[in-house]
């Protein structure tokens, strides 16, 4: 009886030692990570609760990292500077897996149905990709432009059926994998598209993929619906006749809502928005703003674009009313204000302000600050949420 | 020790017990339920594995009943035609509480910061809202309508800034209850909006409202971004001079995506859809369907319109290509087909087919059947994320 008393004691005991802070029974759909840069680390945040469940250590140079989620919402997958793939349990803070895929990387994406982690790659170029249960490597897509060379990749995003889109930095081209027969992909090429794309996206319903041009002033779109598919160069020349202003941080190409049918798009090296109609993918206006535009980021509704700026105008957000085109508040988080990330329907946004080494919560509608989450040297914030929505 | 051990045996035991099928350490972003009406009891389901976790019994007359979600997704809120709100837990496949909150009611909705759960009544009337977390009511919202009669409630939505639209089906009026400063709302009255409104349902980003009318030919807009709010009367008479048919199904105002900026509606009555542009809401043509459409419920992604069809001819569904505006496939799910649900990012639709007491799992590119999961006589399907939608 004793013996079976210590086996039983030890079952017991087990079964306590698994729950961490984060591992009790729990809903993951309000859950979320913020990378920690400095420090290689992320906290797994309780986005209802406003506090940190948990951390994870080990993940490597986390500079411009970023992470998609499973269909389950369990799982995150962390895309680090480094090339290191870590896929982490946020039901129990742990690292199930972690893989050095390549030797400099710079985002990834998640098939729709969440079978596909595609990561985008600095060296050696190209595109990998990996079951999303094992992270075993199912795919290398290098990418050879048609110059001959080996490029960078850039602006990855998913696509419904299976699909993932991106752009090559050093070849100008913009790539579609399909692997919706299976895991040899099917890759449309669409080559000539204009001088170092440097990021790209898909508005949030999946169909129009547009791409940021680093080497002249323009941007380009793929309508992903159309048959061929071909790529047109819109915004021509956006700063044309303007002097050129120095470029502290490029911007980047996320967070889109589309407000009266109207994107907000930063413009580089430009203190100002720009306005792009889904209809016909034309100008309708600038937004002049406090700085260099690095994330203009809709809340949910669209009705508000909330923008932060390159260093040194870091320490401010405009908020862009979308159906007057103005900005109509302007708030001071702090030292170094990194990204925004809004909870799904868009009540509150978490800020990161990296130098005061804390994440800030507002009320979304008010500016009211609602919270503060002390982390080290915060930058970018995910929620589970993003494992709902197409090309995240 | 003995005593040691029998208490620690009770804590193991205690401990094991707990655990149903449905109660694992999991993420809950791929859960959902199936409303099994006849029996008055829900599946919860994995919308990833294709089966069933568990299932919950007890909830009264679940005829034409919908489910919300709480944000982190694990609690589901069940709303039965009885009155009946039920607070179900998807980890443990268990009943939290259950209120009779009223003689007859017709769908909720939950607040967009997850505190408050409305629902819409039809005896007596009115709308009631409780605490998500604990099913107290906080406040009775009586619907006494310009002509001094209390009215049954339809058409309840979210909106963002804890704000709830509906109509009043007898007065013929649209509310807005506005609970940002507490819970004693702020209701903005909106009368004469024309005869028996009997559905109603707002944009993807929460901005649109548009309530169908029974008594007449038309729909009512309101555009929730203007000050001071209004109701203006589109699509006016869109069946004039054209013989009625008889009504056997009303149609549902559900799972719209707005394709191109435009929303396909079912007409009352009628073969047909009804496309609307967003930017002017004026009609931009109709699609003949094979019968009176119920659902049309767009893929995530916009590019294709399910429709299935009120008795007789409830049997099939036709799929709408809405960059063409024509039925590109036609399917034979089987007899009673009464809901379908998309998968977050659309690359599967769950299909409810009651009498064949089962659930159809399509894949929603190329239409081939997945799966098949055995259900009692299932209706209603809603999966976790809705949690993170505006106007669920």
């Amino acid at each position: 009886m004793i013996r079976a008393a210590r086996i039983v004691l030890f079952v017991a005991l087990a079964m306590l030692a698994r729950p961490l802070a984060a591992s009790e029974l729990r809903g993951t759909g309000n859950l979320g990570i913020v990378i920690e840069r400095a420090s290689g680390s992320v906290m797994i945040v309780d986005a209802g609760a406003h506090r940190m469940l948990g951390r994870v250590d080990g993940l490597g140079d986390l500079s411009h990292a970023s992470a998609v989620y499973s269909p389950d919402q369990r799982y995150a997958y962390v895309f680090g500077r480094d090339g290191g793939l870590t896929k982490i349990d946020l039901l129990t803070a742990a690292i199930v897996k972690r893989v050095m895929q390549a030797g400099n990387a710079i985002g990834g994406a998640i098939s729709d149905d969440g079978a596909l982690v595609a990561v985008s790659n600095y060296e050696p170029g190209g595109v990998r990709v990996f079951e999303s249960e094992s992270l075993v490597q199912v795919a290398d897509i290098p990418a050879v432009g048609a110059n001959g060379k080996a490029s960078k990749t850039v602006g990855l995003v998913d696509l419904p059926g299976r699909r993932f889109a991106y752009a090559l930095y050093d070849a100008g081209e913009i790539w579609i994998a399909d692997f919706s027969k299976g895991k040899g992909p099917a890759v449309t090429r669409l080559s000539g598209i204009g001088k170092q794309p440097y990021d790209g996206n898909v508005t949030p319903d999946g169909r129009h993929y547009l791409v940021g041009l680093f080497g002249e002033d323009g941007v380009v779109h793929v309508d992903t619906w159309e048959n061929p598919l071909k790529a047109t160069r819109i915004l021509d020349g956006y700063g044309r006749g303007e002097e050129k202003l120095p470029v502290y941080k490029m911007p980047h190409l996320e967070g889109w809502a589309a407000a009266g049918g109207v994107l907000l798009l930063p413009a580089v090296g430009r203190h100002e928005l720009i306005a792009v109609d889904l209809r016909d993918f034309k100008e309708r206006g600038r937004i002049a703003t406090y700085g260099q535009p690095v994330f203009a980021v809709a809340r949910p509704d669209g009705r508000f674009v909330w923008v932060n700026f390159a260093h040194p105008l870091n320490d401010t957000i405009d908020v862009v009313d979308t159906l007057t085109m103005k900005v109509v508040h302007r708030l001071k988080p702090g030292p170094a204000v990194l990204h925004m990330e809004f909870t799904p329907r868009g009540h509150e946004v978490w800020v990161s302000v990296r130098d005061a080494d804390r994440v800030i919560v507002y009320d979304a509608a008010t500016f009211n600050k609602k919270a503060e989450i002390p982390a080290a040297k915060p930058s970018g914030m995910f929620f589970t949420a993003r494992a709902t929505r197409i090309g995240q």
